[in-house]
């Protein structure tokens, strides 16, 4: 079979998955992400047998130690996968919700029912986890998946993939619900994004290169983030002690994340008194810094920043450092340079902060907490699917409710357009 | 300028508009607003006038008189469209509203904030009308339009959108904010559908080809859909009075739209009993019919239903007519061949009620009235902006919500990622 038919037939069964576990009761959905979460931890020794063949390949092919620890599935990781099907049981059900249902004149009532969207396409790297956690959530949420990992990952995934489809099956869901496109050629990407009314929805997860590919080729809606270049802005209203924390919790307590701050303004106000500390107390903790004029003029010694600069996401212990003259030009700064994702102010003005708020158009904005606190269990949605920094469908951390959509329903006695 | 940087010089414009529009407070759209509609109606002898243009030139080229019709502004039409503008003034503003604010467990409260999405790309048919009325909506919701008319409107779109601007301008708000791509060429649609990260959402409306093509090349989230192939299920426990008059109203009432009924399903209990008076009434009504061999059965001498008749979205007095052997064939007919538009069932059984509003997978599900009453003003939305059949972002009729999205905000007060 060729590639082309080979995705399609793998598509159109997740479809038949979709529509048989859109009608599963929450009852059924929740046995079998529990039998789902047993059957992993059972099979440990087989699933570690099959991650050996990708690590061995994956160090045959010379791969770094960070991606080949990514790619390793020990017992923790084994645990840590089931225990994420466990908590997505304790989440509510989304599906068959009814909102706003009112009457109209005419008498018949009009509401809302949420619905699954049908079949979710994952496009991912690396990392073997994300298959059984994008599908427990896709499956609570009524959605069949359509797999597609990295090819470093293949055996892995395949074995993930067949132990679910297993416990799925037992628990008498279609097997189609959970499938994977287990050939490793790129081409099968490209076959994915053209299956349009069969595919509903696609969720890259990787590198930006990854998701810039699949945007720029899929006729099917995507939610994805490129990246996060994000901010903190010290006002010169701010409690300085609560913005040195503040930020340095934004950079320094996990810098590899897409919601760590990359560029930290500073109202030029209190640049004089804010910034040797706080740049010292960076330094001390091996953050490479880079400033613009003004910073240095107070902090001497330390790299230029160049405006490319103000575009990158390090993901590394490196920061950008500003001064700016008022709110007004970093909000512009914000603008121009930043990824729309998470973005801080730290004041005690409250005419700034609302303003601040309404303003800044990001997937989330924080008056006076840390960006790293962009996450969908910080939220309070549960676990979380990824980012958005989309303005469509779905905008910061996706949880359930992002995974699902509403319809009209209308209950009538009789009603007809006059 | 090349038609490519045009095209981007005009969707900068409009960016910049987004921006400024943006914080537009909803007291200053409001009196955009007005001020555009009095405009329109103060301009109708320079509107008729460009619109004779168009007018001339689509003689020229032979357009049918149906078309000729759809281009036509007379000054009703041009009364309708200042109307439809002070309707918008009335429906509350989206923007600012905070949903669902709530403490999280470490004390900051976290809630979604609705926003703008900022810059709407409308690309659209012969209809003028569509230019205020589209740009009515996505100004009251905070957004800049991009619009990209058919070339045979090219000049009363043109004066539309000059009057509106100018009304806009003289009310405070950036022109960008209502930004028209006034040339010819097709060239234009394709370097709009490439400009993601600067255009937000693009909607589409007119037939099935412009739809098609738009969605295969754009980049950018696009809202549509392609057309309506709608149901009427008559079950055995239906009220048969009810279902002969939702059934008129369906196929009848204004057979020219996407939410008409295209294909009749009875349920073959009852359709010796429904089929004769309900069939005769619509060959009264000038309905060509076409049936199954079940419905030819009790009702001969209409023309043979072929399987690709189901498919087609007729506009027009012509019905498809098939027995059913239950609910259930029902529902597979639908999802195999409806287009997710509108389906209805008509019955008094409340379980069967029930099943079809959850499992029929359309954009609106009706239990006993018209699908006809698929729309923004019946379902209490206000004015619409269109249908949309995708379950991403927004599912059926599109009102000012749908034109928004939100945002995540955090109140804290010093909170940290532990």
């Amino acid at each position: 079979m060729d590639i082309k038919s080979f995705v399609l037939s793998k598509a159109l069964d997740a479809r038949e998955g979709a529509r048989s576990l859109g009608k599963a009761s929450s009852g059924q959905k929740d046995k079998a992400l529990l039998r789902m979460a047993e059957a992993l931890k059972d099979s440990a020794s087989v699933l570690q047998a099959e991650n050996e063949k990708d690590i061995e390949y994956a160090k045959g092919k010379g791969l770094s130690g960070a991606l080949l620890d990514r790619l390793a599935l020990n017992e923790k990781r084994i645990d840590e996968m089931a225990a994420g099907l466990i908590e997505v049981i304790r989440l509510p059900d989304p599906v068959g919700e009814v909102i706003r249902l009112r009457q109209r004149p005419n008498g018949m009532t009009v509401g809302r029912m949420r619905v699954p969207i049908g079949v979710i396409g994952i496009i991912y790297e690396a990392r073997p986890n994300v298959t059984a956690d994008a599908t427990g959530l896709c499956l609570k949420a009524g959605n069949a998946v359509l797999l597609r990992g990295g090819s470093e990952a293949i055996n892995s995934n395949r074995a993930i993939v067949n132990i679910l489809r297993e416990a799925a099956k037992q628990e008498g869901l279609h097997e189609g619900a959970i499938t994977f496109i287990d050939i490793p050629e790129r081409e099968a990407v490209m076959e994915m994004l053209k299956l349009e009314g069969i595919i509903d929805l696609i969720i890259p997860r990787g590198g930006e290169g990854l998701i810039r590919t699949v945007t720029e080729n899929s006729r099917i809606p995507v939610l994805k983030h490129y990246k996060g270049v994000c901010h903190v802005y010290v006002d010169k209203d701010a409690d300085l002690i609560m913005a040195e924390e503040i930020c340095f919790n934004a950079k320094v307590q996990r810098p590899g994340t897409c919601n760590a701050m990359e560029t930290m303004l500073v109202d030029e106000a209190v640049a004089a008194g804010f910034l040797p500390k706080m740049l010292k107390r960076f330094e001390a903790a091996g953050v490479q810094l880079r400033g613009c004029p003004k910073t240095l003029a107070v902090y001497p010694g330390i790299n230029d920043v160049k405006e490319e600069d103000f575009y990158r996401e390090y993901l590394d212990l490196t920061l950008n450092v500003k001064v700016v003259g008022d709110m007004e030009e970093a909000m512009e700064h914000i603008a121009k340079y930043g990824s729309a994702h998470s973005d801080a102010i730290v004041t005690t003005n409250h005419v700034k902060a609302m303003r601040f708020l309404r303003e800044v158009d990001s997937s989330a904005v924080f008056v006076n907490a840390s960006t790293r606190l962009n996450d969908g269990y910080q939220f309070g949605l549960g676990a979380e699917i990824g980012i958005s920094t989309d303005k469509i469908h779905a905008r910061g951390p996706m949880g359930l409710e992002e995974l699902t959509c509403t319809k009209f329903i209308v209950l009538g006695n009789g009603q007809l357009r006059e």
